[in-house]
């Protein structure tokens, strides 16, 4: 059998394996749950992604025996350099050589080898900007506890504590909580809000909290006023990150036939018609001291896991350049010119 | 030997015994760490708690087999009803009887028999108002994942957050940032904000993460204006809780020589000097829409452990009156005219 690059996508909530020939063919896909070392250690981290892989390996019909040429982890939690020297150890059949990159920087190099903006809200948030010379700059990515903006935990917790802040009548809701209140004790299974202390501390899960993000879609979708003003502050905090960047980003990416490309990732960009209001409002406003040639922004989304992207940075790492098809890997689904 | 009633003050950061005869004298006390059930698990509460009882007797040369006449805790931490009984069943030679409330009521019953709000401001924050009538009403008191607002850990987490937007280009500092930023490196002993990950996440320590704080006073203390402009904000959402509670309070408690009595609790209240600005603006303001016997408030704090109160509450559930002595228990700090 062929040479076989393995990648991993590594969210909050799932994760993503996938097993390439050296054409960039994918040869095997397999699943699993979160591998953010900070939110679930860097023990369970490693087994899961040996598990992953393993089940990728068999489905492709490759011998388990025989290490792939290269991994490449992209995994979203900062800093898990270290956890790619520990896979090898501990798993010497698995992989010739291993390497990390953040998840901003995996959904990219699945997308595009001229560089843009990454903007991540799933679970967590962040956001990446890589120029066409290969430096970066950032904003965010610092979890929940310091950031997070505009992620699903994000809006999980803002519609959490306009409930709780309007019944301490300490700040008036913007609109009724009726809705999000009975769906916030539908969700977590409480009788009253003194019910969440539990969630939010003895047994907290921010992939379970952050969850109660697609309860809240729904209700914008259905046209609750509370759940739709949440989603577009979420939407002008995450264009306020793009905003962070703005100054450091290199003039020609602001020329291409798009103008200003942003890849956004995770599965709060399926609320997109919601988080819009107030993400155009945010860039509208910004452009007034941003650069001329900031004249128009559009929208991309990835058709396929970013482990693949993760894949062919591991590649990469071990001088091997697989093939990248931008129109299968990526779609446009929004365009603004100002 | 007389028979003991026995007091705790359970805090988030550090925990208080007192042991008093029938007449209200205090005989013995004793220190020990954070004894709030969220951070740290009903098991761990139940041995402290227990630790420092036992250490209170042998202080007060009472016989350890001998149970106390009632135990009243007075815990940080929503309910924690479930421990009475259960220390109760662990520890047959503890005490007779044992109660829970909550630190406010506790902070009340070593204040006053008439009422008043207790605004706490220590590790996490509260605020509770009581009539005369003994009916409460409440507002905060979640934790830090969903308020605190206005606490240690508030001034603390605001402090650090001002800090990563400054650096991300997120919002821009109110003031410089280069006081806090060093004083956070030095604190948590850290290179880089990167650092900090480990003790938002792994390593995560509400009670340490809330003693920065110690260091942002003393900023204030120094006129560092950034550590100035948060202490204000929270100054001024303290004062937020009252406000909340504004239509609940009986008129009566308007009406005293001291106007509301406001009985602040927590070490937050030593930096009073620099919370004042925004939390005089906060209630001057919210008096527009108040009752208009509101026309004067007095900040009181208490001079003895809110231990006492809990035994006070204690001894009150098996049918004993402790006496109260004010004068001695509580002092005026601050009061206002509008």
């Amino acid at each position: 059998m062929a040479e076989l690059f393995g990648g991993v996508e590594g969210g909050g909530t799932h994760s993503k394996v996938v097993l390439v020939d050296g054409d960039g063919k994918i040869l095997a896909e397999a699943e699993g749950p979160c591998t953010n070392h900070w939110l679930i250690g860097s023990e369970l981290c490693l087994q899961r992604i040996e598990r992953m892989v393993s089940e990728a390996k068999s489905k492709a019909g490759a011998d388990p025996q025989v290490p792939l040429r290269s991994l490449g982890l992209s995994l979203s939690g900062a800093g898990g350099a270290a956890l790619a020297q520990e896979l090898l150890r501990r798993f010497p059949g698995l992989s010739r050589s291993c390497s990390v990159s953040s998840d901003a920087l995996g959904a990219m190099a699945t997308a595009s080898d001229h560089g843009g903006i990454v903007l991540i809200s799933g679970t967590g948030s962040n956001c990446k900007l890589i120029n066409p010379d290969g430096s970066e700059s950032g904003c965010g990515g610092w979890g929940h506890m310091m950031g997070d903006e505009g992620s699903a935990f994000w809006i999980s917790h803002r519609a959490v504590k306009v409930v709780f802040d309007s019944l301490d009548n300490l700040q008036p809701a913007p609109h009724d909580v009726g809705f999000v209140q009975q769906a916030m004790l539908d969700y977590f299974q409480i009788s009253d809000r003194a019910g969440l202390l539990t969630h939010l501390y003895r047994t907290f899960d921010k992939a379970k909290f952050a969850g109660f993000c697609r309860t809240l879609a729904q209700g914008a979708q259905l046209g609750d006023p509370l759940c739709c003003h949440i989603f577009s502050e979420a939407g002008e905090l995450l264009a306020r990150h793009v905003v962070a960047v703005l100054p450091k980003i290199h003039q020609s990416l602001f020329l291409g036939e798009l103008g200003l490309p942003i890849l956004c990732v995770g599965s709060v960009w399926n609320s997109w018609e919601h988080l819009q209001p107030g993400f155009v409002r945010a860039l509208a406003r910004a452009r007034a001291g941003a650069p001329c040639a900031f004249s128009r922004f559009s929208l991309l989304r990835l058709r396929r896991s970013s482990a693949l992207g993760g894949a062919r940075l591991g590649a990469r790492s071990v001088g091997a350049a697989l093939p990248l098809d931008p129109h299968r890997n990526v779609e446009l689904f929004y365009t603004h010119e100002f």
